[in-house]
């Protein structure tokens, strides 16, 4: 089984209107609500996929109560734990072609409800053979919250995809994370590398290496995936391309990760799943679900090469 | 006691952003949620003024529950009937000084909601003296459905002051409602006439009156009230100003001549009261609240004088 923790989780709010207009009064033409969060995406990607997978995390307010019956009514497991504070929403605005997005801050967590959190994650994780810790943290824990979930895990022998960037990711490396997933824009952010390049992104990797994660997978867009990985170093290219939204695709890549890892696939096997996801992602308007045709088909066009050391 | 009907409540969202840009990402700075809707801020404006006072409405889903626990938490009496379609939200994007609204549509009640709604408010009223019906229409209701409530509101004795415009007005005139209150815009969208002096107004108040409503207040913003009674023609004035934010002031007029006409006042002191609230409430950054000194000063700054016949 694979968890998906989702630390800050949100309910979705797309609008459509005709046109944006600072200043104005506007009438929303449709409106559709969801749950959200980098780790309800992995979860429901992977219970799309049909392997066996729940997402936790803390939620609360009405909010939190509207996430939890979105799941339920999706059929995607779940075990959250309960915070004073309310769930956060997030609020595109979608005219023509143009997206604005108005990011809730989301709830503060207090000590003692970090706390609970750990204990039941712990809990949560027991028959887990993956762990996914995927977003930003909530306001009110420390930097060193993942590092403090990535030991509890390693306890428990879970293996982790890890997906964060900035001080979460600074504080969690010294753990060694079994595995670190992230885009070449965070991966040059977090090591002052040129990753513009395969040659970049795999320095990029060494360095991320080097400072505790064990494996590191730096994803390039539509450009393909670099690996630094115990079995060697890989370079994986999608031979077709795919248009269409690729809000999601990196949650899409982190369930199609966790799921062959969870299966104990070899590497290039991995890589070639993840990529195969991610694109089946971006065939779909909507974050968290994927084309499965789409995605059976960049299994096939998906080409995993070994680099020299 | 005075019953105020809102038909479409709104869990009313403010957002703070550095700048509204169309097509960005913004992290959204403050968040401020609570009940809204035209009816709600009536009935907000006369509890914070102690008089007795409830709300209703339809309402449902995790907004509808929210809304309901606001108004517990404010000490607000409220009596909703329960529908499947979810209570709609607002979001307000405010920028340095500009706000930038989206108005959800709100849910659609069924022919077996409304009609339960009907029975429920005949119920509701049944102790109230003074009734306000104030605001749009939900979808999925005749434009009648106002014509409907009156005639209730009718047979049980109730008063009622009407504020609402369009085809909601023209389908509701013909009961004869017994106090209509509408701004001079929509007096004059409705008459066809030149609202822009007294002169036009007073005319556009005997319009009214000849398409069915008893008696007429027509407001002219700052530039204050005219009315047309069976007690004659009035025209109030506020000899001082106020500046502030003018959202609610309509509500919080309705609020105040429907407390003052439960009173039993004489037509000049209901005028009074109404302007006098309408002002506190500008004086407030919050529609539905308004500042009790603010409201006791324009009391005695606010001077009605009976026009001719």
């Amino acid at each position: 089984m694979i968890v998906a923790v989702c630390l800050n989780p949100a309910v979705d709010v797309t609008y459509t209107v005709d046109a944006l207009r600072p200043g104005a009064s506007h009438r929303v033409g449709s409106v559709r609500r969801r749950a959200g969060g980098k780790g309800v995406n992995v979860a429901a990607v992977l219970h799309q996929q049909q392997v066996p997978a729940l997402v936790t995390g803390p939620v609360g307010g009405s909010a939190g109560d509207e996430l939890t019956a979105d799941l339920a009514a999706a059929g995607i497991d779940h075990r959250f734990s309960a915070i004073a504070g309310a769930t956060r929403q997030t609020v595109t605005v979608v005219a023509a072609d143009q997206a604005t997005v108005l990011n809730e801050p989301g709830p503060e967590l207090t000590a003692d409800e970090w706390r609970a959190f750990t204990t039941f994650f712990a809990d949560t994780i027991r028959d887990a053979s993956v762990v996914t810790l995927s977003g930003s943290l909530p306001r009110g824990v420390r930097p060193t919250a993942y590092a403090e979930l990535i030991t509890l895990a390693r306890e428990h022998h879970t293996v982790v995809v890890l997906d964060c960037d900035g001080p979460a990711l600074t504080a969690a490396l010294p753990t060694a994370p079994h595995l670190l997933k992230i885009n070449h824009h965070e991966a040059a952010a977090a090591t002052g590398t040129d990753t513009s390049t395969v040659d970049g992104c795999v320095a990029a990797a060494h360095a991320l290496h080097q400072l505790g994660a064990v494996e590191v997978v730096i994803t390039r867009g539509a450009d393909g995936v670099v690996a630094r990985t115990t079995a060697g170093c890989f370079l994986g290219t999608d031979h077709d391309t795919v248009s269409g939204n690729p809000t999601g695709a990196g949650d899409a890549f982190t369930a199609g990760l966790a799921a062959a890892t969870a299966d104990g696939a070899p590497w290039p096997a991995r890589l070639r799943q993840a990529s195969a996801w991610a694109a089946a992602a971006v065939a779909m308007p909507v974050a968290g679900q994927l084309d499965p045709r789409t995605a059976q088909h960049h299994l096939t066009t998906t080409v995993v090469e070994e680099l020299a050391p």
